[in-house]
């Protein structure tokens, strides 16, 4: 029986392959956290659709268990670190950012994060080193003849893969820092008037003095990057395929598939091949664990509040971790808390800790009247898929821009996580609960959400596929990355133009002086005649 | 029996209006010509959708045919015209931009394109006043309560009736002059370097003088728009709506509907409200009439050319039609032409007149090897649709624009119809039939064209019925619309961040030198003493 079933799976695939004309092969080059998270949901469609799947790893992965049996296939790039090592770093991150930088000066802030990214720019560039120059694995890449690569440009080198393969790519990507490589690579237009560069928790209203600001981010971030990041894959990349350059090589993609759209993000200039694919990890509620179930039936009219920050943040200090609970034990609703550290000596009757939470079906539960988030972007789009309205207690990364993304749209209340009392967690989860506009504003983004004309999985999977079959789409590339820069910005053009402008006024200038010298002239000759 | 279809088709309706929840009343503000029979085919499928459609259009129509029985609905406002007048009129512009406009000179063609356009403004204004002005009228179609209006704002007037109504609209459009409406009024962002304005006749590849011109081309079509265009219906606006002006009325527009689609369009930025539906009309080609099948068939290997310059030009004059008939006779293939005037002298037996083509049947067929084309857009599409190559004959309006896309996209050859000899017509015509790479890049656009996530049509309609559903798509509107020109280009930012380098520069310069002075003096001190 089981036989048969393999048999005609294998025929079924044969078939698809042959009938349809595109199952083929993708390589993935994928990012740990969130960012695996949501491209796994991408890759299982894929697999369901027939194509064959092969994950470029590193040994060190936290993420992507390559160990256990899998759909997809794994190639392993041995780095000298282990799993457990991977953690170690995550959790050292996420130590820094939740507990020491609030401690902090700004300048510590900067001079320790920048301390990060150079051990992070030094782990990457040992796997980038361990794939390309790994003469084996790129013959073997070349041999299998994938069709496509699907790329989360956070991970620098996946896209010098696929030079080295001669394969076209996709690029998967929430935001990079300051949108620099959107704008760079990509080529998407910037309006620092209207649209908030990313990092900066600004939004699409802007007072003057956000604007200056937000201005500053741009010209701040853009020197960041091209200072510690271009610069330094520019050399690795020119050594590795004579004169090519990060910012020209991942200029390629065929695609950008963003992790957004317009029910999160700000309406803005953007290209035609960048398509956005937010929330496409959503799915409708299943029915929750019986305990849980039970739990959450119990909180009767007042209903449940969802409250989690994250997969990452495991403990909180005990001071925090204890004027958390109390804020929750003055409420009137049952709280379903996802908490692995020791349970708070204030933790209220009315709420019970959960390791693990099975977020998105606590958020489709008709019960759930608010959901307390860190802001990471796969939280917030289940949270608009149910149309459910938030508390934001953001702290790194996109968090603090996603969390003013929804604050904006009147979806959300913010409380700062380094400052936050107790009552201020208790004001804002009344203001949410109690005040009808949050309901009614995350009804409507999930309005928005749900009325596309297709899926945002089905429009990501589309792309991936419209690659292979036609071998890229080029049909979709700006011709802006033939121009240089001042070429891009007409300053050529404009500065010809303004040099005729003068030439002409200074001739006619000239004219009319030489005129009017010589009517002077004729003038006085007269006179004198 | 018809009594029971009739009653069975309301109750249809009925269920379809309670069922779905959005099935409306769709008022529509129609243009001539191929505008109209584009919008035809949404305003077709919106009434096989279960919606209600109203055409609000001018007794003058030429095209819009409320005389015959209809599904669709249809309020006529009675101007002094009639419509034999707009044939009239109709004709006149095809006169004077076929056979007079060649013959004159630039300035005169410039003065004589001025007039015409100025006796337009006054029947438009004429019609716009019959309409807003019509209280009775406008107390009807408030009372209907209409969902959404479809605007086709080549003809103003459209948005100050929605205003006046107090719906939500959206635009229909292939371009405006030097898409002066789309920047102005749909905040579209404008990149002269790589983005040819429209009716410039140029590709997204430019030279260095080919981006002067384009710029050059921006500045005038502003100015001609500015002077003639808006300041006359600016006034008119705010005498109807105080304060109100078509730039700010047309901008309302909660989505532009634009008639092409990246196979046909060079990859430019563009915002979330602007959907491109390019081809929506085309259909794959139904049988031939039997005659016409008997003669296509009888081409044998060499195949057919279909010719038609458009339903708008009947006649050439006799020197023109000659020659065409002359180069037509020199091919192997057959050739389908169509053509209302006297048959030509040199008419080869390869060469069939008919007064009328069912030209997207014909460009379907097996055996159509090229398309002689005016350059319409509908046509255009129609021969992308089936993999068609062309040659253009481009005379006004987008026309040469059009063929100047198919051309950088490697499907088509151009002709100059004023200069063109019987030799350049045949030369173009066996380009294209002969060289491969023409019917591979026409069959490439085709292949696009057809793989899309959803159909054009399904697209445009798509975004009607989403605009009634949601009564608008306010979460698509750029902010950009609440910003002044200088703020929306951000030169107070600007000038603010230069003024600031401005006094620190100053500051840092002043500190210096009176460092120095200060230095110097206590030298001389210690010197003296």
């Amino acid at each position: 029986m089981m036989f048969e079933k393999w048999v005609l799976t294998i025929l079924l695939l044969q078939f698809c392959c042959v009938g349809c004309g595109f199952c083929g092969k993708v390589l993935v080059w994928p990012c740990e956290m969130s960012h695996w998270l949501n491209l796994k949901i991408i890759l299982e469609e894929l697999l369901q659709r027939g194509h064959e799947v092969t994950i470029l790893t590193s040994s060190q992965t936290y993420f992507v268990d390559y160990h256990k049996p899998s759909a997809f296939n794994f190639e392993v790039i041995s780095v000298s670190g282990n799993q457990e090592d991977a953690e170690k770093i995550i959790n050292e991150f996420l130590h820094i950012a939740v507990n020491i930088m609030p401690t902090l000066s700004l300048w510590e802030s900067a001079k320790l994060f920048q301390n990060y990214f150079l051990d992070l720019t030094e782990q990457f560039e040992e796997l980038c080193r361990k794939a390309v120059y790994n003469e084996s694995l790129i013959v073997k890449l070349r041999e299998t003849k994938y069709d496509v690569m699907v790329i989360d440009p956070m991970v620098p080198c996946g896209e010098l893969v696929a030079e080295l393969l001669g394969i076209p790519f996709v690029n998967t990507i929430r935001l990079s820092m300051g949108n620099t490589m959107e704008r760079y690579c990509g080529h998407l237009p910037v309006l620092p008037s209207y649209v908030p560069v990313s990092m900066g928790g600004l939004t699409d209203r802007m007072t003057f003095m956000e604007r200056v600001k937000n201005m500053m981010f741009i010209l701040f971030f853009d020197f960041v990057l091209q200072q510690y990041d271009f610069q330094f894959w520019d050399q690795f990349y020119s050594e590795a395929l004579e004169t090519l350059e990060l910012v020209k090589s991942l200029g390629k993609a065929e695609i950008w598939l963003i992790r957004t759209y317009w029910d999160f993000e700000f309406p803005r200039p953007y290209l035609p091949n960048f398509v956005f694919v937010g929330g496409l990890h959503c799915k409708p509620a299943k029915p929750l664990p019986k305990e849980m179930e039970d739990f959450v039936q119990s909180s009767g009219e007042d209903g449940v509040v969802v409250f989690s920050l994250g997969s990452m943040v495991k403990n909180l200090t005990e001071e925090k971790a204890n004027f958390i609970a109390s804020a929750l034990a003055q409420l009137p609703q049952k709280v379903v808390w996802r908490y692995k550290g020791k349970k708070p000596a204030t933790l209220g009757a009315n709420t019970r800790i959960f390791d693990w939470l099975p977020q998105n079906d606590l958020l489709g539960h008709p019960k759930t009247k608010a959901f307390v988030t860190h802001g990471g972007t796969n939280g917030i789009y289940e949270a608009v898929y149910h149309g459910i309205p938030m508390v934001g207690i953001p702290m790194f990364i996109d968090q603090p821009d996603n969390i003013a993304h929804m604050k904006a749209k009147g979806a959300a209340v913010e409380v700062n996580f380094n400052t936050m009392t107790s009552a201020d967690l208790l004001s804002a989860l009344r203001t949410v609960i109690y005040q009808p506009s949050y309901k009614e504003n995350a009804m409507r983004l999930s309005r928005i959400h749900h009325d596309q004309p297709i899926k945002p999985l089905d429009r990501a999977v589309f792309w991936i596929e419209f690659v292979m079959r036609h071998k890229g789409a080029k049909h979709l590339r700006p011709a802006s990355h033939d121009l240089t820069w001042f070429q891009y910005h007409s300053l050529d053009v404009i500065g010809f133009l303004l040099a005729c402008v003068a030439t002409v006024i200074f001739m006619v200038t000239k004219c009319c002086l030489f005129s009017c010298q010589k009517i002077g002239k004729t003038g006085k000759k007269k006179k004198r005649e």
